[in-house]
């Protein structure tokens, strides 16, 4: 139902008012607690190794669920979805190259094509704000600070790359509090991949980010905290060259009928 | 190196000396600590959907690790081991009938050949008798009751079933902590699937297993408790009737080079 402040509440309705057209924004915000996930698309002669690679590197890479190719419902996550018309806003990538940002995939979509929905930080980054630790870009126009490592994944196939993280900066008392809250969520990366000094990831800068926004802390006490991030499975994919690749447009996710705490492990 | 009692302790020493025709036995108490592995062998052609099958079920299907296609080292579990050499025992099906219980998979080998190590229970049932729960059939002839239930897996393409369960009669008062110390390691079988009456699984006779040996506990308060089997995804693959599948014999195990705590999500 829509609440009366307007936000869909849930990801069905999300959904239908998308597939409607009526909503072509970034999804962040809506259907609160429900999970949304990440989209990569891709045929099926690299699906296995594209599986593979995220089994091999599920901080990064934390699997919801996988459409098979000649189907387009998430029956898992989403049942009555149609992966080709309910995300706000696409991307087309040919050989690596940007061709198109659709608003649905009836030009594009082929039956040969699988789609893997992987877990985004959005439901981490709730039971983060509930555990007390504040992220000042949530709800704004700026973005998380993301940094591409030295750390490199492990390999499948033509997939291989470096693992990129997130940083946010948490209070030291609420570091270990940090680290217990997103370990309950390994469906969406789970525990922070590094506490401290970047410079064992080969980041140089704390300040200067590869993507998003600077994060400059309110306090020096602050610890900055590292996690992987979902940006590393589209780098490594849009690497691949791949003949055709999908994704969504950053911000613009596939939001599932499946709650935060559905993916709790404990 | 090998102990003053003659048995291996790491898993390099276990699988060289089954590579060298030393070791023909199951591997149960062997390398303690040290995580072993149920292998699946299929051909590249259905391996897509063997791991979305792991990736639908990863209750009963945790994967630890795939070897892929025209490899044969274990690169990240077990560095400069060789699967078709260091597995005590295997069983070859063809068409899902066993033609052959062969000691190497010299004669069987092919190039087309995809290896899935999935996670065994003997991991989770250290931790439940370092948590003080007796596993009266360990270390003896006789083997944990498994039972066929009502409940039905997530399938993949050829692979579906019902899903297999193990059970362990646990005293009234240590079943929250064996809900606690296995939702540890959810890639070993993890949390159980149910606590009490296996009615809502469909099981009828706690007594009467489909397959291992019955389980009669001492006292009449202890309650059964059933947990996701690594039969499940052997039952699976074998009902897909598979050209040619290759596992391990029952018991003999692949020994990689993982200690259980390397599993532990918290």
């Amino acid at each position: 139902m829509i609440s009366a402040t307007g936000i869909p509440q849930t990801g069905g309705e999300v959904r239908r008012l998308i597939r409607a057209g009526g909503f072509r924004q970034p999804t962040s915000g809506v259907a609160p607690d429900h999970v949304q996930a990440n989209v990569a698309i891709l045929p099926r002669d690299v699906a296995f190794e594209f599986l593979l690679f995220c089994q091999r590197n599920p901080k990064p890479c934390p699997v919801i669920e996988v459409i098979e190719a000649g189907q387009v419902e998430a029956k898992i996550s989403a049942p009555g979805s149609d992966i080709r018309t309910d995300v706000p806003l696409y991307r087309i990538y040919k050989g690596g190259d940007l061709v198109d940002e659709p608003d649905t995939l009836s030009e594009w979509w082929r039956d040969d094509l699988v789609t893997f929905l992987l877990g985004c930080s959005f439901s981490f980054e709730h039971a983060l704000m509930r555990n007390g630790i504040d992220l000042p870009y949530y709800g704004t126009e700026r973005n998380v600070p993301m940094f591409t490592t030295s750390v490199q994944t492990v390999p499948a196939g033509p997939f291989a790359g470096p693992l990129v993280v997130s940083q946010r900066w948490v209070p030291e008392n609420k570091v270990v509090r940090a680290v217990q809250a997103t370990s309950r969520f390994p469906a969406v990366h789970g525990a922070p991949v590094h506490i401290g000094d970047g410079a064992a990831l080969g980041i140089r800068d704390p300040f200067k980010p590869d993507f998003g926004d600077p994060w400059v802390p309110e306090d020096k006490s602050f610890v900055p905290v590292y996690w992987a991030c979902g940006v590393t499975p589209q780098a490594v994919a849009m690497a691949s060259k791949s003949e055709l690749m999908i994704t969504h447009s950053p911000g613009h996710m596939f939001v599932t009928d499946l709650k935060d705490e559905d993916l709790a492990v404990i």
